[in-house]
């Protein structure tokens, strides 16, 4: 869910007399229905869902006191996109519910203060993205808490620490949230919950330690595009075949599902999501409760891979598992990497 | 292509404050590629394609002279769809490119009067329906020209044989056009080219006469629907199915497609093309220049369907074709059944 | 109410991606009060009103069944701005109301068509103008109509004889209809009721036969322009100067004010109609029912200019009158010459 | 600049669908002309400008760090509408230029919070309103600060006094720098420079100490409105003789005016500050320079006040004055207390 090089913000206002922002507006979610997403998400032999609630842009998909008149409460869709989906989920579904949160923002003037000042400052931190977190987790209690912070700046910088010992040890989640390994640039792939080192992190080969494989459908892409024709989407056959990679090599698999602007997953990733789910149905014994084998893959026949069962898992992320995220809808009109409205990561984390 | 109960201009207007025809401006096209639509007809294996150039609520993709600011270059995309999609058909493919029109307009005063009147006027008729079609014949020179006027006056109303007679003998086309039966109430399903009978006409034995069956991807549906769910669209048995039905007893299909408002062919619709361009890629030879055979269906197996090879067919038309229909988008948000926006028809007409 | 050199449509369309038409949507007339004007206008001293109900471009502000989706009933405001005048006029008021009409319009096809054959064919009028005028004659009765229709094409092709004798000897309003002479370019100024000559007609000598001087408060504007100064409004002290010299000479004045697209005429039209309303209370008698006298202008001192009293008028139009003409607000947000939304007339015809 | 009763943001919603921040893309400010606004308000006879920066709703017209996507330069006019006015005012005239700023924001979340806890926690003050202040002052080292903050909270809970002190001891404005009273509720009419008390504050008696009538040329209105009629505005007389009454009892006047979210000053507006300018032309001398008299009204003819001319004034403000505030435009298209984008005020301060 990273850019290398985030375009300005200029560049992403290509109507003459736009600004960025005022796109936010046409984000309407009308046909927003999480009812129906969350048995979508279930069809699709998911155990659990991620949403993202801000992407590097800023704008948030739940009413955070933060971000004032720049959320999904109080500009475009006009509802809580968050509290509504984790409802649906615990209400519909088995599924565990997480959320995705960006530590920085790309064109967030008071973060570019402070990393104008090497981050020897803290302005951001600590009247935004560290204000945030904690609403996030006392509001929505979330299973998994995804955060995406590399990059940028050190652990340091963020309080990461502070937060994560208040996370684990006083937090309304204490005894069940499930973390990833993007807490600073000292940390990813290194220390954490589940490592998620690169987006579409698909070794091939075994893993010490849990890992999460975050890809998506479109290819190159997190968010809708509206003109994406059917070239840009694996085929199911390839889907399957980098579930079956990751989970053989000790990973979960996280695959990202962009809605559009008016709050649909259209039906082409419907379709690889059911796919998926039928797939899964016949094949789910060897993915749910696995763990990896002494082999990953056979030299014979390269396209097999092998997992073992688990008779007793420690917790429910400790095997194999398939999640799902749906990215924010874009909020601009054209293709640009500024559309993840709502990931939402229904994934493999052990 | 028809709607038993037009819904009301009132009823049509969903947004407080907004008329019908405010929704134009939001058609924008702008993603509209008839190069890319073209390649995309020939890789389905179809024919030829049918476009359509005005629906029953009167909006014309093409710039007529007698729609003055209620058509597609005037308002809305500001292009000239029909000639665009034709001069791709014709430059890129060995397709056939055809044109609907509905003889009729649900709302349109000037009609209405002359329904009032019990059709003893021709208002409508000599300002408006006639001008455009002579206007699309010498302009586009289309090789079908697929009329939609059934359900509502007679042939002498609507002067047809007047007009089919200079189509016939004095047009640019007159040596190569076919067209359809819907000219008036008493044509129907008896008099003129192939026969169209109703909307999705698939009888299942063996008909005397050449006909066509007129038929959607999505199901209930020619326009495009921002939120329908992936249960609405044919899966691709389904419609493989349909194809050789028809064809095994004397028709040929017409597939409807619906772009949106922006002028994009979904990847839904993208994949059922193309899964049935691979099928007819295999089984083409039973299809294009066959003709029933003296048995239509299997006794023991029902689902196989005969047809014979016709060594010298005396038209393109007169073997099994397949076609393509891609109605006009939407020009409104929400689920209307106004949503024609460029019906075209990639058919098998004989 | 002319423009020398009508500005191309692509002129007009001054946003990337917009169409001329694509602005109808934004003329919304959502404070359109039309009792409030009323009593304007009653208070501004004139004595009757000629709406504009078709401007050059061709949009009209009556639900014209000549105009499908392209009148003020079908697109923008969804209501029919002149019923609503006419009502409002002739309830709350004792003012005339009338009716302002353009012959021709600048960009429909069908009109450049007979152009293009040098007016020997009449396309345009049979199907588009005619039936117009029967329309708002049969349905609003005026008791002035204001053709415009000079500089285009002689009488002969606007069949104006033809209409002008339906109108006197058969029409609902044979015994109390006002026109003008703008029917042909061959009657301007010479033939049909009060000569209106040119825009802004204001001879300062006596003239043989009855005229009109139809002026404009906002200097060189008809239409309500968004961003004119003060500078561009003619001071009170101006406007009835103009007013005197006008009536002195044996002329109505017909003063122009143009709306909003929003439908509200701003404060400074109004003080300068309520400043007239204040001057004429005092000196009314020197210009209702006056005709002019033996001499106009005073020699020594130029700015007085005399009338003098008629004891029994043979119309009421034909004694010194004040009108007032409310242009149709601008359909779009930029300064150009199709701003003329409701052109109304309050003048002085004889 | 206060209003009693804040709408609540459902209620200033009123289009359904719509969200109020939904509204500022429509604020486009694209006739913005601060080189023109300028030259209007040096021809008005005012001394000095005060331009609203954030009014209560929170909107800032400068792309204040603090105000990330709800500021003018990040959504709808996508300029910094308070830097381009200080330039123009300090180019092209001799006026001073100063800023109005709400310290609080009535749907600010964040702020609420601190009311909800009876002002016991300052998470606003430190995270937004402070940084704002000092973000105006170094950027545009404003003549006259008019802070709007009283009806809420005590100075303590803004630390009104530690800002104070670094304006006065250490901004680049201190030698300069004019303020008023507003800076807490037990503030208000006591302490500060300039005393305004309540808005429209003309006592009609001599006061002790300068105070400032901050009034509006729209009764009731400190916003456009778009539909409000000439009644709404007061005349010429009523405003001059405002002007006097304040100024003979030792205030300054401070004239609001309320731009079109275009940004256009309309006429109504220019031709009152016209009329003001030629009035303070022939009598600026009992104005500019004065201070009050040992009487203030004439017994006989209570319409008359008196001044006397003061030989050597300590400040430019310490005599009589005219300012104008220009507000900032609705951000809405309805009459709603919200209007206020740009207030500039040009007063009397002493």
């Amino acid at each position: 869910m990273r850019s290398a090089t985030p375009l300005s913000f200029h560049v992403l206002t290509q109507r003459p007399g736009w600004t960025y922002a005022d796109y936010a507006k046409e984000f309407t979610a009308e046909f927003y229905n999480p009812g129906q997403w969350a048995e979508l998400f279930q069809a699709s032999g998911a155990k659990y869902v991620v949403q993202v609630t801000k992407h590097h842009e800023g704008f948030t998909s739940w009413p955070s006191a933060r971000s004032f008149n720049w959320n999904a409460k109080d500009i475009g869709p006009n509802r809580d996109l968050v509290g509504e989906l984790a409802d649906a989920i615990r209400t519909r579904t088995d599924l565990h519910f997480g959320v995705y949160h960006s530590l920085f923002e790309w064109f967030n003037p008071v973060y570019l203060q402070d990393k104008a000042a090497n981050f020897t400052t803290q302005y951001f931190v600590s009247s935004k993205t560290m204000p945030e977190l904690y609403e996030l987790v006392n509001r929505y209690k979330p299973d998994v808490l995804w955060s995406d912070g590399d990059g940028q700046a050190q652990d340091t910088y963020w309080n990461s620490t502070n937060f994560l010992a208040w996370l684990y040890n006083e937090s309304p989640v204490k005894d069940s949230v499930v973390v990833n390994d993007r807490w600073g640039t000292n940390c990813n792939c290194k220390h954490g919950g589940f490592l998620t080192c690169t987006d579409r992190y698909n070794p091939k080969k075994l893993q010490k330690r849990k890992f999460e494989n975050a890809m998506t459908i479109q290819q190159g892409s997190w968010g809708f595009n509206r003109e994406a024709p059917l070239s840009r989407f694996l085929s199911i056959e390839t889907l399957i075949e980098t579930l079956v990679q990751t989970v053989s090599c000790g990973g979960n698999i996280l695959v990202n599902v962009g809605p559009t602007k008016e709050g649909v997953i259209t039906p082409i990733y419907e379709e690889r999501l059911r796919q998926m789910g039928s797939w899964l149905k016949v094949n789910g014994e060897a993915i749910y409760k696995s763990v990896p084998w002494t082999h990953q893959n056979d030299t014979v026949n390269p396209s097999i891979w092998y997992t073992t069962t688990k008779a007793s898992p420690t917790t429910w992320q400790s095997t194999g598992q398939v999640g799902i995220t749906v990215a924010i809808p874009d909020i601009s009109f054209a293709d640009m990497p500024c559309k993840w409205a709502w990931v939402f990561k229904l994934t493999n984390v052990k």
